[in-house]
């Protein structure tokens, strides 16, 4: 079988899986969801075995660090994957929910309802727990889902996907409704982003790369959920030890995730107190400062920023700082330079916060607030599939409901136009 | 100036009247779209010598019947189009809904608030009222808009945007809010499409030539407001006049129109009976019956269905009749050859009722009801982008909603993560 073959088969196989699970009852989907977590926990011991196969090549293919950590599997996170399917099932089940409704004047019921999607593709890189993560939250959403993930944790994906397939299937799910690409060949990810006859959305969660070669073939819809250049604007009338705190907070609670913060903006009229003051704070949690002049002038130990430094995502321990002359000149920064993710403003002025609220175009704009806030459980959503910086369809951080389409249910008693 | 700089020109103004746009007032934009409606009826002289010169080259190029017509412009045609003006202006503001909101345990306030896209490009064929209806809806929710017309009615569609344009800018809309392609060269459109820095959506309005073409290219999001084989099953229990009449209403109304009936789905215990009285009112209606051979065996009068017919989109008419066993023959059937618009089921069964409404994939599902009703005005949208069968952001009647997206608004008093 070729690859397309393969590909166009899963589709297949997903393509009808879709349909049964259309009107899959909640309670089937979260029995399926607490077997998958038990039959997780069952079989960790093969998924050991499995994983330090996939390891063990990735030691001799050179992988350190960071990404070989994120790679090996242990009993502590197969048992945070098992309870990530276990608080799936306790969410509220978005299919059925009524958004709208009303009785037209010609007696016409209409209701606005959420329905899956119908075939979800999810490409990713690296962490194994993704697929997992994917697979559960597109099943509690009535959707088939087809995972495609990164060649080095090839087999312990492929693993993963059998054991919560297997679960589900033996619970109720329709064969098919989770479906794992095994092969690298990646000939199979443009397949899938052009398989518009049977896939509703493909979401790419990885590296711009991987972004910027599905944009350029999809014709499937796809959710990107690109990175975030998030700033935070200490305005003249802030109180400048909460701004010290959101800043130091936005950058270094957890610097390599999206909503952390990478450019500092400081009103001129108090950089001179306030420069020295967060310099010292960031200092000591070892944070490179890059400075425009004015800045270093307020602090001799900073690097110079060049214009590459603001648009820069660091996801480090690095932050960009930049004394502003005003509001405008803050805002007019934000939207040259980011990526309308998270942008914070730190304030006293009632005026300036709604100015920057309404006039700073990002999927989350904060008074007197960390970014680092922007998270699907931080905002109450209960779960989430990632952070869309795109505005259509779902915008900020992605919960089920992202992962819904809608339908007008018409009831009539023989109406005619 | 080659075509390519052309447009990015267009776009980069557009981009630039979308920063304003995002703040603008309802007064103000309520003022400028009945600013340009008096200036369309002041203006319509100008409009008619422009379109003469229009209709004169369409005819030369051998134009006539409807398409011809639907380039002419009259006095009720400007009046028309003055008139949607004026009520778009009495449509709330969809900018600044509140959609949802909550405060969270840690005291930050979030909410959820609807705010403009940014830049919309339309694209459409012949009909020159596109232009204002395009323009006027696109400016309410917020957006600029660049307009891409048909060659055929290009002088004219240019004059309706000089002139609306000039009377929204008088009347405090940023200039380059309404952006107008004077050109037939066909690469505008595919550059719209691959325009991802400055447009945030794309809509086709148009054959399936358009949309295929733009599908291939496009990176801009597109929403496609795709054909409609839209289906009317008779169940056994149907009270037969009323789905006769429905039937009726669903074909003829306006046969030209994507939420018509294209095929009449029959329960075989009810057939003998209906389908003798169903063909004699869409006979008395001029409609031609194309049938299988169980629905050709009770009107010899029927022509022969084909495999072709089921996926057929007629838009004039004729009429497909398939004689089915069951309700899921008709499911299955609407699945294998419906586009996913608009649907009805004619019952007198509750069950069978929740069955279609919920089995049954498409943007708008009736029970008892014309399929007819699709329309946002009929739905009390106030207003219709068009008709999505995607699934993505927005499916069915497109209101003004379709054309803004949401952005999270955080107030804190200090929270950190």
């Amino acid at each position: 079988m070729t690859t397309q073959e393969y590909v166009f088969d899963l589709a297949e196989r997903a393509k009808k899986a879709s349909v049964a699970l259309r009107t899959l009852s909640t309670a089937t989907k979260n029995a399926a969801l607490n077997a998958m977590a038990d039959a997780l926990v069952a079989r960790q011991g093969e998924i050991f075995e499995t994983n330090a196969r996939d390891v063990a090549r990735a030691e001799e293919r050179g992988l350190t660090g960071a990404l070989l950590s994120r790679l090996k599997l242990n009993e502590k996170k197969v048992a945070a994957m098992a309870e990530g399917c276990r608080q799936v099932a306790t969410l509220p089940d978005p299919v059925g929910r009524v958004i709208s409704g009303e009785r037209r004047p010609n007696g016409l019921q209409i209701e606005q309802v959420r329905v899956p999607l119908g075939v979800v593709a999810v490409i990713f890189e690296s962490r194994p727990n993704v697929t997992v993560d994917a697979a559960i939250l597109a099943l509690k959403a009535g959707n088939a889902v087809i995972l495609r993930g990164g060649s080095e944790a090839l087999e312990t994906n492929a693993l993963l996907a059998r054991i919560i397939s297997e679960a589900a299937t033996q619970n109720g799910v329709p064969a098919g409704a989770i479906g794992f690409i095994e092969t690298s060949d990646r000939a199979a990810s443009s397949q899938l982003a052009t398989l518009s006859s049977h896939i509703d959305l493909i979401i790419p969660r990885g590296g711009e790369g991987l972004k910027k070669a599905l944009m350029s073939v999809a014709t499937v819809p796809v959710i990107f959920a690109a990175g975030g250049v998030c700033h935070v604007f200490v305005d003249q009338s802030a109180d400048l030890n909460m701004a010290a705190n959101i800043a130091v907070n936005a950058k270094v609670s957890n610097p390599g995730v999206c909503n952390s913060l990478e450019t500092l903006l400081v009103h001129r009229q108090i950089a001179e107190q306030f420069v020295p003051l967060v310099s010292q704070k960031l200092g000591d949690q070892h944070v490179v400062l890059k400075g425009d002049e004015r800045a270093r002038s307020l602090d001799s130990s900073m690097q110079e920023a060049t214009e590459e430094d603001w648009a820069a995502e660091y996801l480090d321990l690095t932050l960009a700082v930049r004394i502003v002359d005003s509001l405008d000149e803050a805002i007019v920064h934000i939207a040259k330079y980011g990526t309308q993710h998270s942008d914070a403003i730190v304030t006293t002025s009632y005026a300036n916060a709604q100015r920057f609220v309404y006039e700073v175009d990002s999927a989350a704009v904060y008074v007197n607030a960390s970014t680092r806030f922007t998270d699907g459980f931080e905002f109450g959503l209960g779960a989430e599939v990632g952070i869309s910086t795109q505005k259509l369809h779902s915008r900020g951080p992605m919960g089920l409901d992202a992962l819904t389409s809608t339908k007008y249910i018409v009831r009539g008693d023989g109406q005619i136009r």
